[in-house]
C-alpha cells in the first residue's frame, strides 16, 4: 500500500534543560516519512528544501523506502530554519528563528505514480498548501490524516476549515483541539472537530497519553511514564507517522486497527524523545520498537473479572 | 475481610461553576466507607463529628453495613466545616472557610473488634492521628494504605515522614507527588517516596487517569473522557474507598487486583463528580457501576497482533 506525507523538511537548532543541538535536520515531513519507514517502504514525500540541504541526509531517505521525487530543490534556495529553546518543563517552547526560505513559495507537486495512493498525511503545513495536495490526487485516498497547529487557526481559520473538510482523521493536541473548538472538556471538543469535517479525532495529551474518537468509540491510549525527556522536537509527526506507517499495511481501517495504530505511534514518539532530533530513531531497530510496544500493552491492560 | 478507615466526617459547603450547595454531609471518611461499601459490608469508620451532626446520615451508614462505634461524639462539639469554591477549571479551589471544631483535638480510639482488621486506610488527617490509628492495631494488616496532602508537607513534615515509614501504600496526586519528592517526573517521584517507606505508591492525576507503581511494575489506569464535571469533591476519598473495599474481599494481594482496584477506584470516582457531594454515590447501583468498570476496559483494551 503506497503512502503519501507532505510536510517540511528543516534544519532545526534545538536547546533544552540538557544541551543544545547543532543545525540537524528535521521538519514534520522528515520525522513522519521516518516513523512511517518501521512499517512502510513503499512511500513518498512530498516536501521542498533548499539548494544547502546534505544529499546524504536525501540518501538516507532513499535507504528506507521513501521516494524523494516530491521533495523540490528550487535554484539558489535556502532549507527552511527553526530554531527553538524548550523551558524546563519540556512542555513549553520559545522560538527562536524562524527563516521560511523555501518552504514560503512551496507549491507542492505529487508525482504522477503516487496520485491513487490510498493513505495520505498532511504534516503541519499552511492549509492551502495541505489542500493543494488533496485535490492532486487522482483517487480519493482511503484515509487523509492531517496534523495542523494554533499558528494556523490565528492567521488562516477559514482555509484550516476547507481543508479540515476533506480529511478523515485529525491529529492535534489538546491546546490546539481546545482552540479550535473553544470548548474545554475534550470529549466535547471531539465533537465539535467531527462537525468540521473528519470523522475520526486524535487528541494528544503530551505525558498524559492520547485519546481517539470515532463517532461512538473512545480509546484512551497511555503513555509511557519517563524519567527523562530529553529532546521533544518531533515526537508528534512521529506520532502521525508511526501511526500512518502501521495503518498503511493492514487489511482492514477497523476502530480496533486505529487503537494499534495509536499504540505503535505513540511506542515510536516514546523513542523518538531520548535523543536529540532524528538520532534515537534512526538507530532505532525493530526488535526495540516491538519490546516497547509491549511495555504500552502492560502498562494498560488489566483483566475485567 | 474487615477493612478500617479513619478518616473525617465533616459539613461541606461548595460552590462550582454549576451551583451553590447547601451544607451538605462529606468528609474524607464519609467518601471512603461509602465507596468501600459497595464491596465490604464488613467495615468501621474511625472519626469524629459533633452534636450537630445529623443522627440519619449516622443510620444510612449503618445501613450500609458501616459499623459507627469508632465515630466519637464529643459532647457540646460542633461538626468540622469547610467550604470552598472551584475555579472554572475545576482543577483549582479557593478554601473559603476551615472550622475545624471537633476534629481539632480528635484522638482516634479504635474499637477492640477492628484492631486486627487486616485492611488499614488512612483518610487525609494530621500525619500524627493517622500514626495513632497504625499504633492501635494489635496485628499488623495485610495492607495500610494513606492519603495526604500538601498542607502536612507544609506544616508536619517529620510527622509525615514517620508515618509513611508505617504504610504500605500512599496514594497522592501528582502536585503532592512532586511537593513530596522535589522531582517532576512522576516515576522518578514514585522511587522516591518508596524510598520513604511504602512499596506501592498510586499518583491521581485527575482527567488523565491514574498511575499505580510498585517497585517493578507500573499500571496506567485510563480517565473516563467526562463533558462536564460537576463537582470535584470527594472523588479522591472516593477512589481510595472503591479500592481499598475491592482489594479488601480478594483472595490475593498480587499487582494485577492492584490494578483492577485502580479501575474500580476510578470507576467510583467518575460516579462521584456527576453531582454535588455523595449524592450521586448514594443512588449508585452495583449494576451501573458494572457498567461503568467495563467502560473504562474498552477504553483501555487493545489486541498486541
Amino acid at each position: 500500500m503506497q503512502l503519501l506525507t507532505v510536510g517540511s523538511v528543516a534544519f532545526d537548532a534545538i536547546e533544552t534543560p540538557f544541551g543544545k543541538s547543532d543545525k540537524i535536520v528535521g521538519g514534520a515531513g522528515t520525522y513522519i516519512s521516518l516513523a512511517a519507514s518501521f512499517f512502510n517502504r513503499n512511500q513518498a514525500l512530498v516536501s521542498v528544501v533548499g539548494e544547502d540541504f546534505p544529499s546524504d541526509v536525501l540518501d538516507a531517505m532513499v535507504n528506507r523506502g521513501i521516494d524523494i521525487r516530491g521533495i523540490q530543490i528550487p535554484e539558489g534556495g535556502k532549507t527552511f530554519f527553526w530554531a527553538g529553546k524548550y523551558h524546563n518543563d519540556m512542555n513549553s517552547r520559545d522560538t527562536l528563528v524562524t527563516e521560511l526560505n523555501v518552504l514560503g513559495t512551496f507549491d507542492p507537486v505529487v508525482p504522477m505514480e503516487y496520485r491513487n495512493a490510498p493513505f495520505l498525511m498532511l504534516g503541519n503545513l499552511s492549509p492551502d498548501v495541505q489542500r493543494k495536495v488533496v485535490e492532486q490526487m487522482a483517487v480519493r485516498p482511503k484515509l487523509i490524516a492531517m496534523d495542523t497547529m494554533n499558528f494556523w487557526m490565528d492567521i488562516a481559520l477559514d482555509e484550516l476549515h476547507k481543508t479540515l473538510k476533506l480529511v478523515d482523521l485529525l491529529i492535534v493536541n489538546d491546546e490546539e483541539a481546545r482552540q479550535l473548538t473553544g470548548e474545554y472538556a475534550l470529549k466535547t471538543a471531539a465533537k465539535r472537530i467531527m462537525d468540521l469535517g473528519p470523522r475520526l479525532v486524535i487528541i494528544k495529551k503530551g505525558e498524559h497519553g492520547a485519546l481517539l474518537f470515532s463517532a461512538d468509540e473512545v480509546f484512551y491510549a497511555p503513555a509511557l511514564p519517563l524519567e527523562e525527556v530529553f529532546d521533544p522536537t518531533g515526537a508528534g509527526d512521529t506520532f502521525a507517522g508511526g501511526l500512518m506507517g502501521y495503518l498503511s499495511i493492514q487489511e482492514e481501517l477497523s476502530f480496533d486497527s486505529m487503537k494499534k495504530a495509536v499504540i505503535v505511534g505513540s511506542a515510536l514518539a516514546s523513542f523518538c524523545v531520548e535523543k536529540f532530533g532524528t538520532q534515537r530513531l534512526e538507530e532505532l531497530t525493530k526488535n526495540e520498537l516491538d519490546d516497547r510496544i509491549k511495555a504500552f500493552y502492560s502498562l494498560s491492560q488489566f483483566e475485567l473479572v
